[in-house]
């Protein structure tokens, strides 16, 4: 039975993992006897032993809260000098007999080092926006961002409509187009452009003109900021260069967008605006959808320390959460499946 | 190949219903050319041949409206003089060669009786709020009903904390405490009661004792219309009877909260009030979660008919489309599982 | 030149209170240098010499949070044992040279006798979700309470309108009719009740009966928990009685939407629902209009503290703001004038 | 007594524009039994003869919807050869006796041109998001735009706290700060830069830096489009030309934020992001407080045809609707004053 367990929260901003930490201490204070200490910062708390006890007050409240009252970083802990044997050391000298990481593909990779070249009985908790950690149905965020950008797009449909424009919604997606995907699809975009395939500016256009001639003359496209479009000359065109995304993988100005509108503009002659939806999808109070997920995952992982399933993810299958082996998450990608895109392609046009 | 089929909807108001509707129109017209006939207010439209047909433009604009624009109505066609008959000669005079019915479990029942003894090629779309319809993990309209009930917590929380109150919310769920779980779950209730599960006044009292000896002043209590009390004395009472729910199973008054809320304030002494979310948690805009699964579910139903999968149901399970024998789903319900039940657990008290 | 002064908010709940303890503080320690106590739980705080001091820390972060970070009650102090004298040392001990009070009527009219009678420096900033404050044309909490009921009534729309059905909306209101014409104009109710003006069930029917006869199977009607209604003998009922109303105003049960349906049903024969909104209008995160509304309230009594204008309440005439003699405000309420009422005549029917 | 008007909406989609619509024709059928004429495409339509009726079913369901169903463009009748002649003969073949245009302060310099020089009997009704029509506190569509871009400066707010970081929110506002104003108020901005007053790189680093000092490693700084930066050397700059807003008077490219951000992070070396609101502002489904005044307006537009008040636009001040010379409004600009500009500034750092 484990008595003391370390939590920390790690990357970029996720709607839920506030729910996720509540969770935590909730079922390990009620139902274990446990106690739990929350590790701030990441992976950088961990090694410099910034960490303050979480009892029933410290996680009252905060369910509805964005952010993570952990904060966060994007340390990782092998780079730097003695890194894991510090955070070996904080953990021995706190008494923590477990650890729980609550992050993405990268905060998965360290844990499971930590664990399989250290010994750290580490349980992983995957966080993203994006929808692409492998091994699980759906990750916590996700839909609030996806209800953020459906949002967006309804409002930018009255104007489109009544200006008689083509609007270019450039929404976040370095990899994967899960959120271009799904935002579309629940926004009625007339076209929705991911990493996984490129797509010619002239199939976009002939798209929008068939639009045109049916009577329609606005058109929405959704575009992923990571996606590729081919050009009239054949050259395939990225926005962002590998360093041009920030640290938690997004990119640090808009592109895509901005190339695709111009090129529309000049090959069809309509009127054509972009919005960047940028920051705003990542943020703010989450959709019960991520608080439910957030919480099971934070209820399954304190079930996992104390089943001692150390180096395994929490993950939903269906509607079945399942331990997932951490060497099969780290450094893959969950990428947008046909049968998925296909969902899409009736509503073009 | 079928060239032209029948779609209709049926029973009570539910987010993304146009979904399905844009979903099957969009799908039979671009991907397999064949013409979609919408039925007017459900069965009975069948029966009295009130049809239009439902083209590209009758289908624009109409995803992130609430309601359906074929209307529904709640007509069972086997207590009408020659019912069945009168909607077989409708289907065949305007030569019909299927039909999408989407609806709640009577719908499926009417469905599979017109399939099985009348021969028409029927296909299902499960349909309902409270989540309860068995063969299916979810049904559209629900995120969104939960969605509306977790906004409603949340707002009722800073209140119950400025005033030191004990809040009793009751939601919908006459049989099944989907909703309730989900939206407390969401909205961090201190407790949950659901009609699976008959509960004790005095436990809940217990509860919210041991919360003010905490030192949280407040509570809420989230309650499905449909919950079962112990009360006292040992007598179990239910606040509505059978007939005080309307046709669409949702009672008629509110009742159970109004009840538990006299209860606690009787016992416990503390300041104790009562809302009934009501009628506002069916209708509006869906979430993105009920636009996407009726989009999904309107395009299965299309490929259903084109495919010959009659007297079957759409539904998903985990990630993926399956068809359910109506046999199956007609007269049962899917009831809140001990495991889910568990999840509120720890958040309790 | 005031160098310390204290802030009490007391009364119901009310979004926009922590916009205005962030203004106070805000202000008076950045342009006037001065220190801000914060007294908890209004007067009963006051009384008791419960004070923490507000820094630029304390107030961060909490202009979107609904509620107060002061904590609220509803104790006068002129019905506790030497209240005044109480207060008058505490303020004395803790060396406040002014008390800015937030509050409703009551909290303006103990603020008057304080500085009438006492000699208390003090200056009221008025509080209210019904509006009905004289000598200001709008209080915060107001906006978002209206624009909370408006969303409740376009979600019923969908559905009343997907079910032929007539639905009663109650909100808050028990002397005046503020939020109800509010949100009923806002809502496009097809009628309006407020108390300022008794309606007979007679006109109300014959109102849906014209609707139906229009080919709307649907109606909405708004009522205030405080309307009268006239019934077909001619008698005017009332659903609460004083006793009924809670120390914040509000009923604690619905009443008045009930009889209504009820009479509706009867009279038409049309099938009628009842929405209570109850507390969902009163929590909860704030508007922008409040959000800036708070804040100017808030930088102005800082204002008033410093220009000595004590005895006086902030308050907002068009654009403006000015000070009102606190003798003015007291035992006063506005009510819902021919001018505004008429506003919402021509959508009715 | 005008029997038979026209009404037309002109210029960018609004929030708003739909209540005007029903409140026209409501208040023309209902009390004054008068036939309302819609004139299609704003100025464009009444040019070509683009008409029709509006009745009860025309604005049925119409006021919770963003864009207007008369639809809009951008049309000056005076560029275009024999435009003032080809109204006068269309206004007088459809026997309009008077006409309403809603419309921006262009819209308004038509209609006054057509007034004076023409003797076409109009009534004007002021529509913009930047409020910044003179001779009027508020416009219908500005609360929507600024309770929009509030709600994503909240959830901003969650990211750029838990990755301490400066974020740079650009908002609309070519020529004057009013939206930067209220939305930097009620999101908590802790600097508001609008185009009435230049601001050095220097200030807004030195700020930023202060709340580093202060223990606050993020800040978050609105800026309106057509906002005017001093950099180092002296020079102030712009982001976009004359030639870069659109027809509507919003920028087609965002472009001060980006400069912004990259003069922040340079100078100060934190980390900084930008996010442009874009169109996301002004479409989608208006706010209470701009229902209510469109309506107001509308009702009040309706009054002034009755009244024979041609040559005037409807306006409000403070809580009194007012007729306004429409040749005191044309070519005019509403800037933020002083006493506006300091309501902010004891929240800058």
């Amino acid at each position: 039975m484990v008595k003391k367990l370390g939590l920390l929260t790690s990357g970029g901003d996720c709607p839920g993992l506030n729910a996720v930490i509540r969770a935590v201490v909730r079922r390990s204070l009620t139902d274990y006897g446990a106690e739990v200490v929350g590790i701030l910062r990441g992976w950088r708390g961990l090694m410099d032993g910034l960490m303050q006890p979480l009892n029933h007050d410290a996680v009252s409240g905060i369910l509805p809260r964005g952010g993570t009252i952990l904060r966060t970083s994007r340390t990782n802990p092998f780079v730097h000098e003695r890194g894991a044997e510090r955070i070996l050391e904080n953990v021995r000298r706190a008494g923590l007999e477990a650890v729980i990481a609550v992050g993405g593909d990268d905060t998965m990779g360290v844990a499971y080092r930590l664990y399989r070249e250290y010994g750290l009985p580490v349980v992983g908790v995957p966080k993203t926006i994006d929808n692409d950690v492998v091994g699980t149905d759906f990750t916590f965020g996700f839909d609030t961002t996806v209800n953020i950008a459906m949002e967006a797009i309804d409002r930018i449909h009255t104007t489109a409509e009544s200006h008689d424009r083509v609007v270019v919604v450039e929404v976040m997606g370095r990899d994967t187009g899960w959120i271009a995907l799904y935002a579309g699809l629940a926004g009625g975009a007339d076209m929705i452009i991911v990493p996984e395939r490129p797509v010619s500016v002239q199939e976009v256009c002939d798209l929008i003109r068939h639009r045109h001639d049916r009577g329609k003359d606005f058109s929405i496209v959704v575009v992923a900021e990571g996606a590729r479009l081919i050009l009239h000359d054949g050259r395939e065109v990225q926005a962002l260069q590998e360093d041009e995304y920030d640290e938690f993988g997004h990119g640090r100005r808009g592109g895509i967008g901005e190339t695709l509108g111009r090129e529309i503009e000049a090959e069809t002659g309509y009127e054509t605006r972009v919005t960047v939806l940028g920051h705003v999808q990542r943020g703010g109070t989450p959709s019960a959808f991520d608080r439910i997920l957030g919480t099971r995952f934070g209820i399954a992982a304190a079930d996992f320390v104390q089943q001692g399933k150390f180096g395994h993810m929490v993950a939903i299958r269906g509607d079945t959460i399942v331990a997932v082996d951490l060497a099969q998450v780290a450094g893959k990608l969950k990428t947008v499946t046909d049968d998925y895109y296909n969902l899409a392609r009736p509503f073009f046009g």
